[in-house]
């Protein structure tokens, strides 16, 4: 079984090794090919990634490169993790927006469209030059934004999943305020990626018991803590909104905090600077604790259990992914990608039946899928107008005079990573 | 063919005697009923009302009075066009959203919900006393919400349709630009009441030619100035929105602008006690000049239309209308209302097809429809939850700090008119 | 030895009681009268005080008047507390500047000038009658804005000094933190009314060694938290500004959670209801606890010192009055009122000379000087015009279009208070 | 008769050229040196230059260089017009304040704090080359920030003047309005640079009739629409403010419209490339049309008229200049650097004495000045901390939040130009 990572000299990838070490079982690799085009950070990244393995007495094979076409040669499957412009377009995604007094995120807003822009051609021609070499291989996207990356991919046929961290991070962390094992706690997950609602916590399957009530009066303090939202909040939707919904329900808030400190970007280069650094430290041979704040926690579980069932493996029967409605969500087109449970096998992913979505969540998440589909059409044919309609669209914008602002802000800090500018 | 007015003593009502007594020959009225329980206002209105039908020649019968049941007993249709609390009610709608840096509007945001937490029961009551003395007769709502309203009386089983003047004014503004009849003008008018786009202008009915284009060509500077919208963006949309759109695209602008004057509420106080005024002078035999600037411009012709086609005589076949979705727009709902051209008969409003909806638009149009289907639930069964799920769902509100202010403000300045508190 | 308390029905009057019981031997009263317009609730607190003076054997006589002339004749002191327009007033100062996205405060910005405006011709108005009756008694104003109504009362001639309790409160808190008596803390308290700094404590009186740095690394976080101000804005200033910096220092902040929570009034009115019950109580012969939270701490021992030393008895050499600035701080006129320590005997009170001022403070300073300047003008004259560059003057307002809003909006709210509308 | 102008090399000094060459009976030129360490610039500058003076036929000598101590020797007089960081420093200085909410402006605000950090070092550093070849050479400052600048240059103890051309463009404006020459308008000009207000409009010298009564009344629109203030602001004021004064009265309204398009700085980069072309052209030997829309209008004659008077030649006996209060504005430190009507010759410049100044003026005055003082030292003395007092004693910025975040930017995007960084 072969392994290509796409993206591969990313700092995250030590925590993805060491989840292909650990869960060897579920995932039986053979052969691991990192693929980057950054040759030094790959080096150093190549190199702990072949100390974990030989540690763990991993014998499968790690290969680096920086030649896409001969990396993904051969390979059953393909992971996505690229960031096209690296942390400096992400600081800047992170800055002008709160120039016109909006959020500056790179995943949602004008940020995360910045990105999808950016990064949607790039992903579409690595597809298609894996469907020429590797018609069958399966293409798993953690490139953010998750959401429209996967509505691109699957729109141009390609055979993608598109896979997050939030659910797993959830069915972790609620495992243990239950004192139960991860893989017993099954999430009515519901909406779109980085967009959604955990609307009940089920102990044993899609039909177990539903003890979010009991989470809530238990931990309420604690899970409201980790989401920046005040515990009222909570208890007055009785969901658990995912720690992107704070963007929308204290925007404001946000904004105001942004604008009074430096950017989560600086501060995520500066970490990675040290990570590079450690990893060069021919001594070490696992993954380090500084990774942890890196981001990305349990990426390497959600990555090897979806992997391991598209390929026909032992991974779990039911998993959180992002795919086509296909008419899951009634009030949303049937090829809008949603983030939701789906039954996962060599087929593909199937989503579960969904219960009917409270109009609170129903408005926003329709809201949200058009502005995706209109930052999926500015991505593929370019065009100020178009950028200033997925911008107008988008339910953290609306206005149009942010919305002017913001077009010429994002074309301006982007214009070498936009073919049509 | 009698009429009945709830709400008759209105200083809009001379607008609406004018219409009748000009369009005598599309709607032969011989009874009209005025009902309203502020008798001193309705003695002044329903005196120049007798005066204006007189001098017109209209043998239609005038009665006035404050009993309900009397009033509407034996009435073909009732108009409904009351306000609940007043103009000092609108006076709070109007303000104290402000305080929480949300915009004050009567019909919109925080302000509109509370008109409609103030509304929909007092409305619900006056169908329900109209059905069991008169089971066949016709409710046409100008209420304002129009939009919850009507879906609270469909709802509810009532026969009613929901009339708004923002449409027949397009008509009327675009056949005088066009230099047509208004009659040979039919509109693409899509969306929810007060939340709606023009998308064509057909000339001779729903297949006639698109002259939007060169409309928007030849006089996009004046139709952007009503609008009060820069002329780049409706080029760019290539659609006209209707003027309540302004509170969305432009929001901060109106929130600033309502933080540096006066009220609108001052204003129309003002000008209705000057109406009074003149009202009360026997000499005045036809509505004053003043009435032009009160709005509701061409209430009375799509009132007279309405009730004439409904009653089974000679009104438009088409014509734009508040009622159920049914499946018009795929992505809401069957029991959403929406406003939309209807063919219009004794049989009530039905929908004309619709074509697909820009997601541009369809976004924001199922955001607000989830609104107001928890404004509804609010309206129906009371509590803070309930009101602060409503607003924390506006798209002009959607942060849980502004929807908690706005709650505690909205149940402060409406207490004497909501039962649950 | 003979007092009255003008505004003596106030809720605050038991406190007062409290302190003249405690406090006999530093002022032996006599008699006090309570004046006040609102007869019942002047029972209410009469009735208590006279039997806090019972169960303390505090043998002065109580006399309750609503006739100011037979309450102020032969008094040596008068003390003013009052509040034109009550509660309601302040519940109105603190809502209608939110609408303009400006603080809602009764002492600072549009507010307090909205209560300036209200207060200044009531205040001249008694103490013309106090001069008229009892030219030699001292008047002694604690009502708010403390720094424009004793500059009000001072350029009228009058024998007046102006008190807060700000510093009494500082001392008597760093006092206990500091494990000493109050007396032997002495502040070096710089500014005006409601806009000052304490720059050092010092032990022992006016050259006594300064202990803030101490205070400041040892209870810097219990400070701050009082203050709601973030520790290292205290650190990096080195200084302890008063609560009501934080309307400047966090101005925008401050209107967020205005605008998302009820008013400040809403819940003193509520304390107010609770309180005057309580009073009614015949068995109630001691302050109730809850006064604690009304606010005004200490405001007994200032009044009872102060008027000690007026009236030539056993208060403190040097007090925190309003007075006169006569070249204390030479960037301001001798005729701006700043708070300030003072030698306080029969002849008045005498600035103690003040070590330069850092500019950090000092453009404050002279900039909130030049608005009570014109807040001044606008309370003695009158006039839209008056009032707008006032409030374009204020820091906190500063823009146009802002004092533009609050202009109408101020005068809308206190129309039946200004003699000029 | 030598001039040297250092920062020779901007595309402003064929504005200069062009005035030497006009006025040289007013200052007769002989040399002219250009210093400047761009040499690619002043290559092109330069020659404009030399073809300018060689159409005019005036017979000065003009010397390009960047040695500064070269370009200075013998010097009667040098110009600085530099801008440390050029273009893209400004860009910086109107960009990154706005994501704090903040204004983006190179001379006032937090931009105009960055420059003057950039800045103030850089200056002195030249000035004490210039005394040190040069001690009787007057330094004239036309560098932005001018009154920090200069403040700076006169606490170092340098012969210099700051200039601006706010003033002269009044004059030259008003002269026009009126149909009378220049020179004989005389403003009653008051406050600080970039922070002044034209009080009386007087013909014929200080003691002439005041004419801005008549002004207003004739020309209030014209004069109101080149400030983009509303009339009636102007109106009730009964003062003509300068533009700058609109990043106060109109703050938010500019950050709203600075962050709803691209930046001044972009626009300016754009022309100048633009210019640099045309500068190239060796057909062209006059300034081009464009220079004019680069701002700076009238810096010439400015520049001529003072030097004339410094050097005991023929210039205005009043000028309007920067320089040391020394007790004209009594509530400014004798050290502050006002921008007023002087007595202008060779023994430098005197302010004439100053009617009084209404508070409305004095306290933004006084707290502008304070700032000034703050950002001195932070400009001499770096660090952190004096920055963050420089912004928070600034009344555009006046919140601890907004200074702290502003610090944290001006440092992260002023790095390489701050010392102690």
């Amino acid at each position: 079984m072969k392994l290509a990572v796409v993206g591969g000299g990313s700092t995250y990838t030590p925590e993805l090794i060491d989840g292909f070490a650990r869960l060897r079982d579920t995932l039986p690799i053979t052969e691991l090919v990192l693929v980057d085009p950054a040759a030094e950070r790959l080096d150093l990244v190549g190199g702990l990634a072949r100390r974990i393995f030989a540690k763990q007495d991993h014998d499968g094979k790690i290969v680096t490169t920086g030649d896409l076409d001969a990396g993904v040669e051969g390979a059953d499957a393909v992971l996505l993790q690229l960031r096209v412009g690296g942390q400096a377009a992400r600081e800047q995604d992170e800055t002008w927006p709160l120039e016109c007094g909006c959020i500056g995120q790179e995943t949602t807003g004008a940020g995360g469209l910045a990105k999808a822009l950016r990064t949607v051609p790039v992903v579409l021609d690595i597809a298609e030059r894996v469907r020429r070499t590797n018609p069958d291989a399966w293409i798993i996207d953690f490139t953010n934004p998750v959401g429209i990356v996967t509505r691109a991919l699957l729109r141009a046929g390609h055979k993608a999943v598109g896979l997050c961290n939030v659910a797993i991070g959830f069915q972790r962390k609620f495992a243990k305020l239950l004192d139960v094992a991860p893989s017993e706690v099954h999430l009515d997950h519901v909406g779109l990626n980085h967009l959604t609602w955990e609307r009940a916590v089920r102990i044993g399957g899609p039909e177990g018991e539903d003890v979010l009530p009991r989470l809530l009066a238990e931990h309420g303090d604690a899970i409201a803590g980790d989401l920046r939202l005040p515990r009222p909040v909570l208890d007055r939707l009785g969901v658990v909104p995912s720690y992107y919904l704070r963007y929308f329900y204290a925007h404001d808030e946000v904004v105001r905090e942004l604008g009074t400190k430096p950017s989560r970007a600086a501060e995520v280069a500066a970490m990675e600077r040290e990570l590079l650094e450690m990893y060069g430290d021919p001594a070490l041979d696992e993954k380090p604790e500084l990774l942890a704040k890196r981001g990305g926690a349990f990426y390497s579980e959600a990555a090897v259990d979806l992997a391991a069932s598209l390929l026909g493996g032992g991974g779990s029967p039911y998993q959180v992914v992002n795919t086509y409605n296909n008419g899951t969500l009634p009030f949303l087109p049937d090829d809008a990608v949603i983030e939701t449970q789906a039954a996962v096998g060599a087929h593909g992913a199937t989503p579960l039946p969904v219960a009917p979505v409270d109009p609170l969540y129903a408005g926003l998440i329709a809201n949200v899928t058009a502005y995706e589909d209109l930052a999926l059409e500015a991505a593929l044919h370019g065009g100020r107008d178009r950028v200033f309609k997925a911008l107008l669209a988008h339910p953290l914008v609306g206005q149009y005079a942010y919305a002017d602002g913001l077009t010429d802000r994002l074309i301006a800090h982007n214009r070498e990573h936009l073919a049509w500018v």
